[in-house]
């Protein structure tokens, strides 16, 4: 189609909390003026409030908080992010924390205390009405990242032999619907889903129409015990907007909906994309320099040993070197180019794998593709640094060995960087964690073995 | 909390089409059996046969979808990848076209319209009712990656005078409301959206309550103009589960339900992920070896670039190389340190960048500490790096070096892997899709200049 002229705008701004309103908000804890401070977050969302809370440091958060008082809206506390937390909690009065809490959906009081210790959690579930608790440490019985730690306990059913007037009814004689609910689920005697009616199918339909004749053509029905990321792969693969969690009886014990199945679905993604580049994926902006430097520690030790390795490698060669000490300065120039073409076919590869694209049935193809890209560009990089290698240091023989230790290592980065991860997945270690040592550690290994290996062959 | 013993399984193949599925769906076109095709294709999600197109061969996918016949249902179309989705529809039969198309819903329509030649568009919309047509050409008229693209333009509205009872009366006599509708927005006499009432509250309420006074207390417009990755951030950060769209009259056009939104979500993730690894984004596991070594040549050839670049700073050093040939084994290890740890730092930046909470109030913060991690990481592999050295090749004057050199390349790495993003940033560039090469060629040069000077100064 023809483009129109206008491109959107990426704006930045669009949602972030700018500058100037931090600095007026902050202004107001300066002066300590409550009225200003309430007025100046009335207009945000919990959410906004907690991303603000997130991107100031703890002194000025103690403060704020602090004079927010009895403003402070419990869904800021499920916005936050878990490493603070536990310090905006032990920051609020009591009957604040107590008043935050009883105004919370059962799924989102269940995200607060799972990863919290055994007294705090405790606290917390002990304000909270006895039915409201129960439900809460239901949930808790399932696994975490499992759908039933996922799911909110709060569902609007009805029996599967209903006609559209006999559930209008029952809708507007209950006086404590959930906030958000789109469906009506149908569930047979024994509480088996059957079957998912959306109120605007009911609203559009005849009283004496059945339920039954009037429901959702997809239906997924989610084992409790299963996996959140199964779950959020589900919402997305089949449109999904509210899908019922089942017990190990096929009895309907919640329900879970897609605003919380997109929430998983962007912690996953965030969890790939820092375990691709080796950092371990529990840290936020906010953590502390001795935290972070921890959390990053161990892939830089593993990418030491790896190097180590490579260096091996290379002191194999010391003799050559010695002789022709232009090996030293072009040999990081094949290793750097397989670990970049590892690195991309690892990433194809591991993003394939997880959105499911990358199964049994066409993985031969896969791995055979990532092996002639490689050729195909060594071949053409063989060529390049060929020539550099004549031009920058006379005499062909230069050129030909970089050339073929190129294709040797590209050829090789397509192997490894699909190879590795496959085999990773399916013996259960988690590809986007592991791959990239691996990968490297061959594509260093191999370009410079080749091009060294080669060298002390071809020049000596 | 205490963890239930109990974990959850990864069901990789939870929702995959299994290879005994997909061999008795081969097995079937293969004897040209129909009805034996249409029976196992029957209990399939179109997504989940997008998703079987796209991992069998071209040649495959002719003869399943000629076999297939008038059952090929529309969504499989807009489900499947992009550039796999021209060569299915030319495939098809030109009744089955038609009635695919005359199916989807606007959105759909434009989401498989939008990336096409002229021509082949117009053969398409011209297969559409006039009226759909229209809808289609006026969300057409908004830029690419737009809101106004995303949006479908069937929307249930009402004015903002109106009360629960006549708001159920008017749902009840409409017989073509969209099939998935969650809201209704309330209007104003220009047509602007003053607010949201759900479906659950209209019915949970008595028929002569105000709908202006049970609207949503979260209330989202978006411009149509806007980018669709804002829209997507705006659905999950707020919770929104459907959204208003607007012209520049502010007068409501359509509306983009969350669904979509996590598609949008799901794709800019993928992107950045593939960005980051120098993949661009176009790609899908069914292309061919050339179009794919197209896409993955640019990223190496900049690669080769800052390699040469790394390379001319070794070149500087021979002298001293030649003299001590540990030089050239150690030096890979200080600038595959530094790259690593400013990998590191350039990913969280990246993200951050990318969910907005990296921002003008805490950059500054963020920096300094990433600068703080590298210099921590710094000394205790330098500490390490200098053991080994003394070890490996006797004499403490190597371990110093090397030791010094590591501290000053991770310090480095963290300053570049946050400066380089942000300015990126700032400059209206994507970080994802630069940061990396100039990281790494700041680490490999820093890291090769510092060893080998060190080394120049100190052992020569």
């Amino acid at each position: 189609m023809p483009e129109p002229e206008r491109e959107p705008e990426r704006e930045d701004s669009a949602y972030v909390l700018d500058q100037k309103t931090v600095g007026r908000i902050m202004y107001a804890v300066d002066i300590g003026d409550q009225a200003m401070l309430w007025q100046e977050l009335e207009p945000f969302h919990p959410a906004d409030i907690a991303d603000l809370l997130e991107q100031i440091n703890s002194f000025d958060r103690r403060r704020l908080i602090e004079l927010y008082g009895h403003e402070f809206d419990g869904d800021v506390l499920t916005e936050l992010d878990e490493t603070i937390r536990e310090e905006v909690i032990s920051i609020l009065a009591p009957e604040v924390l107590t008043n935050a809490v009883r105004d919370l959906e059962s799924d989102d009081v269940v995200d607060l205390v799972e990863d919290m210790e055994e007294s705090r959690a405790a606290e917390i579930l002990g304000v909270l009405e006895d039915s409201d608790r129960t439900l809460v440490q239901q949930s808790l019985s399932y696994p975490e990242y499992s759908a039933g730690r996922l799911m909110q306990r709060e569902v609007v059913m009805a029996p599967e032999h209903w006609n559209v007037g006999e559930a209008i009814d029952y809708l507007r004689n209950q006086d404590d619907l959930p906030d958000q609910f789109y469906h009506i689920v149908l569930v047979d005697p024994r509480l088996k889903p059957v079957g998912n009616v959306t109120l605007g199918k009911l609203m559009a339909s005849r009283r004496e129409v059945m339920l039954s004749s009037i429901v959702e053509e997809t239906f997924h029905v989610i084992p409790a015990e299963q996996y959140e990321g199964d779950v959020a792969y589900a919402f997305n693969q089949y449109h999904l907007i509210s899908a019922p969690v089942v017990d190990e009886d096929e009895r309907l014990v919640g329900v879970i909906t897609i605003d919380d199945a997109m929430a998983v679905l962007d912690e996953e993604h965030e969890e790939d994309i820092l375990r691709l580049a080796g950092v371990s994926e529990e840290g936020s902006l906010s953590d502390r320099v001795i935290s972070t430097t921890k959390r990053r520690f161990p892939w830089l030790a593993v990418n030491l040993v790896t190097a180590i390795l490579a260096s091996l490698v290379i002191a194999q060669f010391e003799a050559a070197i010695a002789q022709i000490v232009a090996l030293a300065v072009l040999m990081p120039i094949v290793a750097s180019m397989g670990g970049n073409a590892g690195t991309q076919s690892l990433t194809v590869a591991v993003r394939a794998i997880a959105t499911k694209d990358l199964t049994g049935s066409n993985v031969w193809r896969f791995i055979r593709r990532e092996v002639l890209v490689g050729l195909v560009n060594g071949i053409i990089f063989a060529v390049v640094m060929g020539i550099v290698g004549v031009l920058w240091f006379g005499g062909p023989e230069l050129g030909y060995v970089i050339g073929a230790a190129m294709v040797i290592n590209l050829v090789m980065a397509g192997l490894a960087g699909t190879v590795i991860p496959v085999v990773l997945d399916r013996v259960g270690v988690d590809p986007a964690l592991a791959s990239g040592a691996f990968v490297t550690t061959v594509t260093d290994v191999v370009g410079f073995f080749a091009f060294l290996g080669l060298a002390a062959v071809v020049l000596l």
